[in-house]
């Protein structure tokens, strides 16, 4: 039996990565052989492509250009490494997909609409997620969280504040565009609080 | 007035990079400001991505991800160098443009035509060449210049000689399906006989 594939969606610090990590755990605990991965990046040549394209100047790169090496990596990285997992039985957590692009290069970057959609058909097509969990988070709040840990490497993370209240917003119409697919959680409060809402959301819809 | 916009396909070993040179001297000397450019890369951005595209094993990437990574590169491309400078009034003369991706990653890797066409639409858009010059030359005349030059490094020139029938059969049909802008040209013989037919096409298209 195929495996289900879950992606994690949000902006910076709503504790995604702490999250996926928590999921996996769990769900091997339950016996269900689970990878946890990444975007950008998760196979090797993804992460190739990752390491130029989230490094550098924040104008770096153009949102259309940026969308099209988004793609490429999640091109290779379906390929290479969540497809096969998902056809061997394995349950796949990937923190960020395809959602990222709609927020970070379309609502916050700019890039058209009908170019996402097209690639998402080309790349993605059949291979939706079967759960995407949108970590909802004060813009304010994961920005803070997001210093705290000293991760505050990334191009994205070094854009303004109007560009990351434009991700909050474009991953709730995500969310609204795709309820079949989407839950939007509440990711204030402790890590173990938004595990427990987390668990019961995938209990829910995938147990 | 905006510059003309060249580009030279075609196989390897077809003489290409030489007769970019070749003419764009010609033009200069004509008193047209010039600029000779290559694909994949060209810009900083897009020879970044050009660096991680062509290096690597045969099998590196799937037709589909080499094709996204090219148009990244390409977007960059033309963003950065071949629209402005055209916008200046100068003309560009490209060594490789879209075609290549039409040949190489479709023709010959089996990335779907739809996908190729519309990522074209995307990212070149309106921006098509003025005039599109396929070097036409058997595939073994080719082949033994490229190795005889010493430059037999790239991954594409290491696919066997079937896949570069496949080119070579996939940059006559662009040329017959887009007779508006692709001139075929016989590139055996001599340099000097070659850039002479160049030249006249040059003349009779665009002077």
């Amino acid at each position: 039996m195929r495996g289900r594939f879950i992606t994690f969606e949000g902006g910076e610090g709503a504790g995604k990565t702490t999250q996926a990590r928590l999921l996996a755990e769990r769900l091997r605990e339950r016996g269900i052989d689970t990878v946890q991965t990444r975007e950008p990046g998760g196979s090797p040549g993804a992460e190739e492509i990752r390491a130029i394209a989230v490094s550098g100047d924040a104008e770096r790169w153009s949102a259309r250009t940026e969308t099209l090496l988004m793609y490429a990596s999640r091109s290779d990285h379906l390929e290479r490494k969540i497809l096969p997992a998902l056809e061997e039985g394995k349950w796949v957590v990937c923190d960020r997909f395809a959602d990222s692009s709609r927020a970070y290069q379309g609502a916050g970057g700019g890039a058209p609409d009908s170019l996402i959609e097209a690639l998402d058909e080309h790349v993605v097509g059949e291979n939706q997620p079967n759960l995407t969990v949108v970590f909802d988070i004060p813009v304010e709040v994961g920005l803070e969280r997001a210093f705290g840990r000293g991760l505050f490497e990334t191009r994205f993370e070094s854009k303004g504040l109007e560009f990351h209240q434009k991700l909050r917003e474009g991953f709730l119409a995500v969310a609204e565009r795709h309820p079949e697919r989407c839950v939007v959680l509440d990711a204030t409060g402790e890590v173990e609080e938004v595990a427990e809402r987390l668990w019961a959301v995938v209990e829910e819809r995938l147990l």
